[in-house]
């Protein structure tokens, strides 16, 4: 294990969490909020990390599967461990609160402990955000540098190859990628912001809701979440951000790039564009059938609102679905547990996955009525899918399902409904937010026992994480050398 | 395609069908109810069946995967489509209805239509029964001789080498296989009818019950199922049969030959077993820690016998489960869903393929964190599984969840409520029988609309035939040359 490296990376990760206390801090000052809970915060990061982050030199900077796995659920961890520390200080939340809130921040979960949002400190309210933002470019860097050296779940086809200048070296092309795509989240959140900002959000409403679209984490500055600000304009600026988000940002930077074939013409957009676009319209026509709803622009605009809030893992709300009929509500957990696109800041199974999978099944049933066919095998940009990667996807979703299977049985443990128990099984693993029952739209998870939070604050981990990268280091095996 | 071989025995398919009328004929004459429907039934079954059995000559016996899943479909279809008669004749059911019953007899499902069992000829009764015996006997001999043709859904692993005499020929073999475990199913039933006799029931509901618990079945003579026997001999007696009947008849053959070690080293009955003891311990845990439930007998019993009863796919019921918490609610669903040992009568997923999956996820986990390590094959008795054996399981499992997730989509969206669609879905697919909500254990499937009770027969034909034995002849691919 390469602890050196490990230290230094976790020193500089301080650092920057510590520096990144200047915007809270800045926040309560102009908002005349308590600043100590910031300052102390930042001094003690800073404290803590900058000795480690220049007094610690590596002996060698290489990353080995065994270290990766270490380095990046340890990085979470800490990260969750130091963001839940404003939240205890300036005495808004009890210490398995914030770090429940604190890990649903990190993950870019959304799920919150928080029942009046709106009495809370705006300073707090903008760490809470910034926390998600945060959460979302690691997870940009997580996919692009790391996820081909874990090789894991079968993650590791996923090639963020960016065209650039030709280089050699690995290791430029990586970071030159990482540059870019962070440029990409953060000129979505920059435009977004601005957007909110004409269509009439306060200045600090739109920034939050900016740093939390971009991230599809999904955390609100109000109570009644996007739908307080009762505006048209508004609701359709978020529902373009939030399925921006969802979209594999090597994408964007193709469409931005002029290469608008590449963008269209792309297996798994189409798939994530469909599965969206099918869940709207079999919601609507329910709503019309069976509910008896009128065809208005309303009812249109509040399906695909939340229908886009789920199946990108973001999580805001504008209507109570938790009111839909149940045909509604499995439509919404089918999407949650899909997810967005890799490469996105989305989590649950990814488009990837589910396309492969598709790929898989067509095939299979193609060749079971003829003994020796042989088989085609499942490709992927074109080229065949390796046997170990796909064993790697089928094991993934096996342990995706046994992990929300616990997470639901632990819920109902503590004698929760069905709903509430299934919905809270599946939007821990797979980063949404919110989910039915007694955490549905407009709730908040402050009512479940200590346990139910931890263990939820561990599923929202490992589901971000890609599962295997916090499970391997819980199997015995991992720690013999 | 081997339209003959097809044909002929479709033709005695029928005049075995036919002969068998003579049973509740038999019933009819005794408790004096009309004979007219098994009179006709019979002479339809024999007058079209003869001619094609005795007429047509295949030209040869080759049976090929394409004429496997052809036969073996068109068997079942046939079979409920017959079955359906006596029902429609008795003017007991209209006909979506009486097909209904009979897809759920004949794939050993046990979902029934009639609100009022009791009220029912007597003569029609031990027909539904017998529907449920002879599709069990079917699935012995799909199992052993056509699964490992058919190569799908990693079946073809399940081998059932009963020792025997030794000889060259693949097929005296297999014929001697079958007769054994015929044998074996044929004892089961003869025992258990005798053991109900004996502890108090009516020769009628002993042979009813004998019938339906060997097959997994779960058609009942009675409204309150099992339970209105309000008996603990005869339920401790029906949870014995159903637990074996839920294990794989290869083992109950060793047994019986004195390899007693080779019957309980079995993995997969370890894990069945395991299985059964752990969703036990949780319910009673749960009802004794949040339900202030008491530790008789009683309670004990009627948890083991629900637990056994849905794990199994049998589907009788001795207490309205329907009333038991979420957490236990959950916990049925996924015995449900996982259901008993390949080699027996029980539908779902059944263990051989649960074992194989969680081999495969400790095995990927073992060397997730070693990039270089050489990574062990999933075995299964001893030998490595081939690779395509190990994705045609991942891929049954893929199609499993979807026809799941499909069907419970149908359910709602005709307005049913969450725990009714989805224990629905679950429940055909599995061949289970009765679900939760509005088709709980004292409930009937009655009030469900056409096209729910089409759909959902359709789910338990294929799910019974190992799902892709049906969906490869739904796939364009099958019909060209």
């Amino acid at each position: 294990m390469n602890i050196l490296l490990s230290a230094q990376l976790a020193g500089w990760l301080l650092v920057l969490l510590g520096g990144v206390q200047l915007a809270p801090l800045a926040a309560a000052l102009y908002f005349g909020e308590p600043t100590t809970p910031f300052l102390a915060a930042g001094a003690v990061a800073l404290f803590l990390g900058l000795p480690i982050a220049l007094g610690v030199q590596p002996d060698n900077l290489k990353i080995r599967p065994r270290d990766g796995f270490f380095i990046v659920t340890g990085a979470w961890l800490l990260a969750s461990l130091f963001g839940a520390l404003p939240y205890v200080t300036t005495g808004a939340l009890v210490p398995v609160d914030a770090l429940f809130e604190s890990v649903s921040g990190f993950t870019t979960t959304g799920s919150t402990v928080m029942g009046d949002v709106e009495s809370m400190p705006r300073s707090l309210l903008l760490w809470r955000s910034i926390t998600q933002w945060l959460g979302g470019m690691g997870i940009v860097v997580f996919t692009i540098a790391l996820m081909p050296i874990l090789g894991i779940g079968g993650m590791q086809l996923f090639k963020a190859e960016v065209p650039g200048p030709v280089t050699e070296k690995i290791k430029p092309r990586v970071a030159e990628t990482a540059r870019r795509l962070w440029l990409i989240y953060v000129g979505l959140t920059v435009i977004e912001g601005f957007a909110l900002w004409f269509a009439g959000l306060s200045g600090f409403d739109a920034i939050c809701h900016a740093l939390t679209t971009s991230s599809t984490g999904g955390f609100s500055t109000r109570n009644d979440s996007v739908g307080s600000f009762d505006s048209a304009t508004v609701e359709w600026i978020v529902i373009v951000f939030m399925l921006l988000a969802g979209i594999n940002f090597v994408l964007h930077y193709k469409l931005l790039a002029g290469r608008v074939k590449d963008f269209f013409e792309d297996r798994e957009l189409r798939y994530f564009l469909a599965v969206v676009a099918f869940a709207m319209a079999a919601i609507t026509f329910f709503m019309w059938n069976q509910e008896g709803a009128d065809g208005s622009e309303p009812l249109f605009r509040s399906i695909l609102f939340t229908v886009v809030s789920l199946s990108t893992g973001t999580g805001y709300a504008t209507v109570n679905f938790e009111l839909w009929p149940a045909f509604g509500h499995l439509v919404l957990l089918i999407l949650m547990a899909l997810g967005g696109m890799a490469g996105s800041t989305s989590g649950g199974v990814k488009s990837l996955r589910a396309v492969l999978v598709i790929d898989a099944v067509r095939k299979n049933l193609k060749t079971a009525g003829h003994r020796n066919a042989v088989r085609s095998p499942v490709q992927h940009a074109g080229k065949p899918v390796p046997d170990d990667v796909l064993a790697g996807i089928w094991v993934f979703l096996a342990v995706y399902a046994a992990l929300i299977a616990l997470m639901s049985l632990t819920i109902a443990a503590y004698g929760y409904d069905m709903e509430t128990a299934l919905s809270g099984g599946i939007t821990s693993v797979a980063n949404v937010g919110p989910g039915l029952g007694e955490i549905g739209a407009f709730d908040d998870f402050g009512h479940f026992p200590a346990p139910i939070k931890l263990s939820l604050a561990f599923c929202m981990i490992a589901g971000r994480l890609e599962l295997f990268t916090v499970l391997v280091l819980l199997s015995p095996g991992f720690w013999r050398r």
